[in-house]
């Protein structure tokens, strides 16, 4: 049972992709009023220009992105590119509840900010990970404190969300190396959001995977490695490739660890079933033999807020391999919003959320 | 204002997918207390293994499809191939609301059944299209009034709805010829259900538009002539061509038909814009030069109960173009179920559905 | 038995999708020599950047597009945007091969060009479709003596020769009615070409069927209704919807027609076997209860210079219904310069092109 | 220059995808006579209901696989599930050059082929990727001297071959370490072969990327370490995970090592310069900043027999990264194929092949 506390929520960026699913999830949320919806270069046109599968809010015009026009709400979501959101953010009360999609202010280390991103660090934000193991915490609950009552949240970024869930039980309970971490992912093209470039291109998508970012410069990794620190581990260093493959959604993220010295294999799968057995949107697949589909799909997540995650341990390699799906632009993005919003002001963490997603 | 209704329902036919699209609209119905779920080859194993993307049921075991498992629940949803259908519902208790998303019940004329289905016609249903309109109509109401407190519906076929609410509105005003009309459909993979055939494997299908079904074998064929019987047509005949194209979901449909002789082309979308003005979930896109996203894709009804429906007259060729776009497994199969099931409860029509597509 | 006749081939636009096919293609012709390769904005880069898959020639500088570059070849294949080919090929000498994979030469009618292009009638040239059947002729002959010796082609478009390949047959032996066509295309992306535009990217195409050009404003129109006239048609019209659907290359072309009164059913496929019995390139599928796959499919295509037809009639609808697929860069675009290449020099007109598809 | 060398081909398995592919290309083959084609359950149908795209063989009638039907061959192609190509290859007469595009004779240690496949090992014969460097090498001779004269060739695992050339040159330059070798790949659905199970449905498999064969079984690992071991290292140990993405051919490896203690990171390229700078079937992508693609992609592979190899340091986690695309059916199985048929039998090792894909 809780008190109704309907709030009014303005989306800046309502154009872009991350926007737009911030938007359908809190047209499904019952205490949110949706205001102002913003944009850049869109400003002056209606939203259904740009999102014709939101029916409801086909002809709500955009207003320019402004403090002006976003501070009078109670709640404002930026799905901006970075840089931007810092700007704006900055100028936005205190008492307003401002959650960043973007990556200013997800990273505390202004040297990791400077290295990836270049530019002035605009500082950290309270991380919008609910499900983020603290060292020496079996199920998370330190995370959830720190957004509690929060007006301020760093939503993580997808790619990091897939590949934290995965390792995290078994770097916070010990059974896993932080060092020599490697993880590659097939990721959907809204993941790039809405960019008009060549490579995105549907004639160039459509049958093929390819390759970007690889080599250690994709700026999700010092977020990546951030969170492991928070999970407990002394240092950590990972292998990071994204490819992108021909689905609109969806993020699946191989990432693998060695055994740490010592640990028995048969004892590693526990870590994982106390990190995950209640939380609400993280399902661990069932173990081998008993029935059920055992490694994840990213087409059981689509539109939901789950992550689907298993975990194996190849006794030959000497490695464990995790396997995580999700959908980028819901747990990834703005449902991961949604549910962060939800502690801070107070509400069920599930409220407005669904983890049954659309398939086939 | 409406008092609550809870309800219990089954679910026959769980493990296929229009079972499964059934259950996911269920587990966000309000009303709905999902009660057994069946199947035939598949009773006894779990729903996860055939549905992973229905998180909160995963761990629900199917019972074998019969009528002392089905007949408790105050509904009955039927997933069942055509043939099947009519069997199990001859042996379900009168009171018990029964909605058959297969072909069994959906055709008034014997006839037109034993040409197209053949062996024996179990009889007709109700009709679960809301929208259909009925000669002399400009807005549907009568098709509702069949099917406030029925106990028996006939879901359409995704092929029918799509055609029918393209055309419709031009049949009963009149500015339309029905006979003559032509249909090409692409459609998603879905749709064909979950049949092990060669041609339906993704390495086949990948890539690869392939016409099925053409030269007037389809057995949607029967349905959409009697629904523009309904509305008003002396006569039809239709050319009806289905094509298989690369996505999950979706069917896009380019219905055509001659101008009515002496009809001005510029008073024909007035009969859209009259049928559909107030329809919860068909949405009349905008004409030409507003601005809006002027022709329908499926990808702005992906999970929604939402129909997408373009006119336009093509005054060279004296024939006027419509095009819809809708969900396969929603509005055209599982959320015509729920909406028709809230008319025959006397529930809300909308409650429980969602108009909002997944995009991108 | 043929002598051998090298000859250098140069290529405009060749950073496009459509240049890029034609240097595939030619890459593959044991006597083109392929001399220079042009370009507008791109000219200075190397061609492995646009099109690694041609590995061949990724080092390859493009050179910018002028007459003087093209000029000294003993072929030129233009790749270009409207308007720009026109101007160009002004400036070429009169002994060089000319292949136009642009509109600007296509039309015949300076009225039509105008109506559906606009600006000034560039002139029509010698058409390069072989297989075009004139009035009175069962299998095409005519077409190719107009293109022996040409100096100057401009290739079909796409869609229209899907569509004319679907239909010719049955006009020219007068079993349809040549008015009230009706045409309704799934279309691969790569027929929009390499244009960044939103509705082209990956995350909207993906998993998505999308209409365009609807409503009789689609430039291909014009381009048909002239072939069937060339094929017998005293007055043509036709209804003409492509669609978008999830695929990188292909056109499947559903096309139907009235069957002309007093035509027995049972006479039609006749036209179709005459026809195409010994065309290399047109293959008519075999007819219903043979055993072969029986109606066309995309998949089949991919890569060869192969239309496959098949036509059904529904005595039902009164419509004889074709399909048609080809891969739209090969004998819808740059397949078909080669094959008119060939007969324009004297050459085998098989040489060097495939008729096996790359499936699945 | 050489001698016309004209031989006859046998293909068992002809319905199927390999086997299909095989014939795509020995219709290209300038000295290839196509002569039986075999089948199981498939003999007694033509090839045109399997293959739709081979237009030339559509009326051939498949024979039952025996080895009096392939036996009066000069060459048999053998595209069969493991332990049939076993079974029959045994039957075939010594002067038959035989290429098992399947498993059974692959691996050279009975012991692994226990382990991953069970039953009988058959033995090992001539191992087909003429690329695969011996300890000690720096470009691949030793292995082309096997394969010259052969009569058996084993053709490598689609997957293996991905593998192996990414990491290969690094292994046998000594710069990588062979122990701790991650690699996951994003697979297209062919590479399943014509297998109707569920997951492998279009509607499953179109938008969604699954995990399979996770956690150390699958049966491509022993194959690859074996050919590492071949490349000079001393113990090697992998983790390997494929994953299937929406697409109906491809494979784009992510294969990464850590760099060998006292390795310069800028002296790793070097190896796969030296490699891969003749290869006429490999093809190492430009370093960073030349303007040209640097990272592989699937779609530039498509049809034909080229892998495209990238490699590059990630200095901050100590881990080499190579990324490799190729056409699973073609550098993945039938193109491999042929290449050594022509060095088995003499003929230039790239004939009837070729390097330039099929793109966009």
């Amino acid at each position: 049972m809780f008190m109704h506390m309907s709030f009014t929520v303005a989306v800046a960026g309502a154009s872009g992709y991350a926007g737009g699913e911030a938007l359908r999830l809190l047209l499904a949320h019952p205490e949110a009023r949706i205001g102002a919806l913003t944009a850049h270069a869109n400003a002056g046109s209606r939203l259904g220009e740009h999102h014709p599968h939101l029916f409801a809010l086909a002809d709500r015009v955009l207003e320019p992105t402004t403090a002006d026009v976003l501070g009078g709400h109670d709640v404002v979501v930026l799905g901006l590119p970075h840089g931007a959101s810092g700007e704006i953010a900055a100028q936005l009360p205190d008492g307003v509840l401002v959650l960043d999609l973007g990556a200013d202010h997800r990273l505390t280390d202004a040297a990791a900010w400077g290295h990836f991103y270049g530019g002035a660090h605009a500082g950290s934000w309270p991380y919008g990970l609910p499900e983020l193991l603290h060292a020496g915490e079996t199920t998370a609950a330190a995370q959830r404190e720190t957004l509690a009552g929060a007006t301020r949240v760093a939503v993580p970024g997808c790619n990091v969300t897939a590949v934290t869930l995965g390792l995290q039980p078994g770097i916070a309970a010990g059974v896993l190396e932080p060092l020599d971490l490697v993880a590659v992912l097939a990721n959907g093209y809204s993941g790039a959001g809405k960019s008009l470039k060549p490579h995105l291109l549907a004639a160039e998508g459509l049958g093929a995977a390819q390759a970007y970012g690889v080599g250690g410069v994709h700026r999700h990794i010092p977020e990546i490695e951030q969170n492991l620190r928070v999970a407990g581990a002394a240092d950590v260093s990972i292998s990071f490739t994204p490819t992108l493959v021909p689905m609109a959604r969806g993020i699946l993220a191989t990432a693998t660890a060695r055994l740490a010295p010592g640990v028995d294999p048969r004892d590693v799968r526990a870590a994982w079933e106390a990190a995950y057995a209640d939380e609400p949107f993280v399902r661990l697949l069932p173990a081998a033999g008993d029935g059920l589909s055992r490694w994840p799909t990213t087409a059981a997540t689509l539109g939901a807020n789950t992550a689907l995650v298993q975990v194996g341990v190849d006794e030959r390699a000497g490695r464990v391999v995790t396997v995580t799906a999700l959908d980028n632009l819901v747990k990834g993005t703005a449902g991961a919003a949604v549910q962060s919003l939800n502690l801070a002001l107070g509400l069920p963490e599930t409220l407005g959320l669904t983890t049954n997603g659309i398939a086939p």
